[in-house]
């Protein structure tokens, strides 16, 4: 992603190896601090507290976690104790398990002292493969865009409807439902994208719209609840959202507030895309119904961050101190309101026939 | 309304008759504060800063800056500046625009010495006769609400869904979607409301919330967002809203995101209620998709005023400065969508039939 004017990965290895370098999403959009993870619990910490969220970017953060425990003590009981202190920060995120599993895999059967060179090889190929199929998701996505971008003809710049953050801040680099965004700029097809703000924690208009703001993407912040008369009044012509969990049916459950622009998607006959790199699906789940929504912390709702005149980052109150607030973190949009699934091997309708067709390995495991 | 245990007015005469007194919405909900108006320019301004909101309240307080314009200068001049200055407030307001012409109706025919009293009588009036249709509403819908609940069962307390402020506050007293919630909750059914928070403003946050506290009617605050969540999970029984302008065919034009509730109402079999008082109705119009809506100042969006920790109201900014934002205030919620109008004079299907056979008199006029 570009960061006043460079590109850069939203983590990395810093110069000599020393530290781990995070870009402090707390801090964003008003400041841009790097931050640097020396131990696993600076890791745990920055997963915890959120200065890293989105499900592939939580992955390798506590990837590299792990390599950072290794380095000081590559015990079975320095990996152990590693593994759960990192599981703990955020426990309903399906990648951060599957990071840790794949870690302990790779470095678990050496010996000591090979097993931290290994787990820095192993956090780096996983952070290469996020990008890899972030940009894999770019280049199948990129022609649902041109093909809406022909419906609307050539004169005015093709309208993007997004919501939450599903950009480069939540992956290493380039993002699920952003990728085919950032290819069409950067290739000249002329974009706009309508940032929905995603209240309680404002993913969109702090952390999207930074992004693209860095990037030189044409965008607009409005209300969530603006969604609908956009697309009513002609003024979307694609809508394009990532997933935090997909099932093998194809049901999306995503940040709260996704299902909503989903149904006026459906009703203004307006193409409803998900971004859905393959470690979003949860194979073993078929309804997404199903799937309990995580109730967050209701001071999400009651109040709000944001810089004060003097500059200050501030919280502010918002409601009555009289009144309760319910902050449930998720929806589940049904697949049979999700036009195509965008995934990193190529766009397929949101069913368990598209998804195996794609993903032939999974059909023996489908079997009823 | 019950404000500090005690039931008052929005808007009333003070003592002796020397000015109006207007609860301060902008103070809502940290403080309580009662200004007086004294001349019209005073009753302008209110409008104009949104002391007071809601279209009811503001035709109220219109015709009272006319009865303080005519109490200085009863001349012609005097009338007819009071009435352009207050109709410059807020021209889109459909209220405003009518209780002016009552008012100047009520008043011109008169010799200069008889107008400030029969203005005074013609804006109590008006006022009066707001609660009576709040209350025949409140009648009106409370079988409605009985009818979910004895649905629900009789242990839990009967969920209602609504957005905005169509409450007291919105009126001189009552309210129109919160009438039949006041009355159920007086009568002793049990009920809960949610509250959408309703960005960008928060009306539901900050002013729908304060007036459910402060007469105990049991709430919780959501995001705008959540909406869809809940209805998916069975946890509302039935939305009410209020309406800013209800077409003559019963398309609905309220606050923006009414009709994302209403698409997602419909999905779960749920009820869509609109309190629509016949001030509302404007006959003259067939076709919700025409009205023109409203851009509103985009640091609506761009900002939030709340309490910071220092006890202090401040608006903090909440996005980039190198992201705009655009701010449509209202969308369209077409008839189809909604389950029944709720007016003064009864219950009707939101169509050109149903509203004309709870208003026969405007049968003439609306044949083609």
């Amino acid at each position: 992603m570009r960061v006043r004017g460079v590109d850069r990965r939203t983590i990395r290895v810093g110069e000599g190896g020393r530290a781990i370098e995070i870009l402090d999403q707390t801090r964003l959009p008003f400041e841009v601090v790097v931050r640097e993870l020396v131990t696993a619990a600076d890791a745990a910490e920055a997963i915890a507290s959120m200065r890293v969220r989105g499900a592939p970017l939580i992955g390798v953060t506590a990837a590299y976690g792990v390599c950072l425990a290794l380095r000081a003590d590559p015990s079975d009981a320095s990996l152990a104790a590693a593994c759960k202190e990192l599981l703990a920060t955020r426990p309903t995120a399906v990648n951060l398990a599957a990071a840790l599993a794949q870690m302990r895999a790779a470095v678990e059967p050496l010996p000591q002292g090979a097993r931290a060179d290994a787990a820095w090889r192993e956090a780096a190929r996983m952070a290469d493969a996020d990008v890899a199929a972030n940009r894999a998701i770019g280049e199948h996505g990129l022609p649902l865009l041109r093909a809406a971008a022909a419906r609307r003809g050539a004169d005015e710049p093709l309208q993007v409807l997004t919501h939450c953050n599903a950009g480069a801040l939540a992956t290493v680099d380039l993002g699920t439902a952003l990728a085919p965004v950032y290819l069409a700029h950067d290739r000249g097809l002329a974009v706009h994208v309508w940032v929905s703000e995603t209240r309680p924690r404002n993913q969109g208009s702090s952390l999207t719209a930074f992004e693209l703001a860095e990037h030189g993407v044409p965008h607009t912040v409005v209300a969530d609840n603006a969604a609908g008369f956009l697309l009513q009044r002609g003024r979307v012509d694609v809508c394009l959202v990532g997933t935090d969990r997909t099932t093998a049916t194809g049901d999306v459950c995503n940040k709260i507030g996704t299902y909503l622009k989903a149904l006026a998607a459906r009703e203004s006959g307006v193409p409803f895309y998900v971004a859905a790199p393959s470690s979003s699906i949860d194979w073993s789940l078929r309804d997404g119904a199903a799937i309990p929504i995580e109730e967050r912390d209701p001071r999400e709702i009651t109040c709000v961050a944001g810089r004060a005149p003097d500059g200050r980052i501030v919280l502010v109150r918002v409601q009555p101190d009289a009144s309760p607030a319910a902050n449930p973190g998720f929806d589940v949009t049904p697949a049979r309101l999700v036009t195509a699934l965008v995934t990193e091997r190529g766009v397929c309708p949101a069913s368990a026939e598209g998804l195996l067709a794609l993903f032939p390995e999974r059909r023996a495991a489908a079997a009823p």
